[in-house]
């Protein structure tokens, strides 16, 4: 069986994590790596996580498979520069926002693209966080799927499938406003819970007592502020929104402490307790 | 060596991981449980969690050590009605918050009491979630030891030693300050989590995306309604602040988005990373 060649455009988590889990299915491919940062592309060969490096989008054209495992606005850039692609070539990308890249993709090479968004991460990043099993057993959401060509739809569906998750297929804007209450605005959250704590003069003091609940919370206020800068301004109105929604929620549970009504509260926790039997 | 005679008011997840735990230390001891609920009582017997049951507050008057591990309210309760105590009795309660319990210990018991707060708990409850390891490496919050007999002050720091906590001092009033932000504002962000995505009529596509990180966060909104209804009524001023705090960093967030301010909210995203310098 030829080998197959991936293009792997940003060597990241994601995108490390990606080689480890697509080496581990014995498929023959071979790798192809390019990452704006010299250190990432030194530390992603001697990890043998790419079998060669190259500098330029162009140096690309010619995979069978590119998987853009960078921001978002980079990865609506990077759309823009592809030329004289391998007719069979599957570019995927797995920005956390789908439907700004769905629509700024040129209208040309648009029956190449899948648009995939993999709800996994760590809070670390750079190609010495990549691990093995970052997506077994995930779910990755497809978009948009009928605007990718049959080829391109059944390439990746196999690749996702081949590394164990779970398939899950949706609007790019529905998307887009159901991972800004999963996943985005739970981020805004983290990162003003680490702020609050760091912001009294007590903090060492208040840390000494950190049990597993508050680690759990804070954990992903660890997260890289590029990658969830570039988050937050792509999924601007969604997160707003989700934002909101979390503040009315925790306002009710304000007013209710402040009036002492403790049997409306007591409700309003037993409510919280059943998302746990659909979660 | 003879037995030392342990009274475990409460037998649920504290309570039986604390029988465990003391189990484990191999010396030995004699597990007397009291809970208001007979199928806590039957399951703790099952369990070997205790050796008897008994039914009122008086049976336990002779134990060498009493562990109060039931809500504060009750805490409060039961302190009162201590008669007749064994003069090296060393009575230790778990509750979550402290000052209220300090100042209604009856001055005629003060000395046997120590208020000690363990930071460790999960998200489940009753003799069943009993659990080796619930406070092994964990830290345990002795407050206004001052105020303990001398005797039971070394009592209480040798069993907590014995079943591996870290030992840290603070006054009751500074505790339930930092507990407030630590542990009670968090548990109330988990619930308006939660109940922020049941309030959604695409709840189940929404949690259908739901990754590591959203499970993490929403962990806590399992928790008992009971028991955290107690903690944020006897803590209600602290959490209110640590609540206000809290809404005040999420609101720069929200301020920061809608102005597209996104170098500041980069800056403040990093300066939430270095909680994990000291966490």
């Amino acid at each position: 069986m030829q080998k197959k060649t991936i293009g792997l455009v940003g060597l990241g988590l994601m995108g490390g994590s990606l080689s480890i889990a697509l080496q581990e299915t014995q498929k023959p491919y071979y790798f192809i790596g390019l990452d704006h940062n010299p250190s990432h592309c030194k530390e992603a060969l001697s990890l043998k996580l790419v079998d060669e490096i190259v500098t330029d989008i162009s140096d690309l054209s010619q995979c069978d498979i590119i998987f853009l495992c960078i921001p978002v606005d980079g990865i609506i850039s990077v759309a823009k520069q592809f030329t004289n692609l391998h007719p069979k070539c599957t570019i995927i990308d797995l920005g956390s926002t789908k439907e700004k890249i769905s629509n700024a993709i040129p209208t040309k090479i648009r029956k190449h693209f899948v648009t995939a968004h993999p709800m996994t991460g760590t809070e670390k990043f750079g190609p010495t966080a990549a691990m093995a099993n970052l997506y077994q057993g995930k779910v990755v959401v497809l978009c948009d799927l009928e605007k990718s060509g049959t080829y391109q739809q059944n390439v990746a569906q196999t690749l996702f499938e081949d590394i164990g998750m779970k398939l899950v297929y949706m609007d790019a804007s529905e998307h887009d406003r159901h991972a800004a209450f999963i996943s985005h605005m739970p981020h805004a959250i983290s990162y003003a819970l680490a702020n609050s704590v760091m912001e009294q003069e007590a903090r060492e003091s208040i840390i000494a007592l950190a049990g597993g609940g508050f680690k759990d919370m804070s954990r992903i206020a660890k997260s890289s502020p590029n990658m969830w800068e570039d988050v937050f301004r792509q999924n601007k109105e969604n997160l707003l929104e989700a934002i909101h929604t979390f503040q009315s929620e925790l306002k009710k549970c304000q007013k209710m402490v402040e009036n002492e009504e403790w049997d409306r509260l007591n409700t309003w926790m037993s409510k919280a307790n059943t998302l746990h039997n659909i979660l």
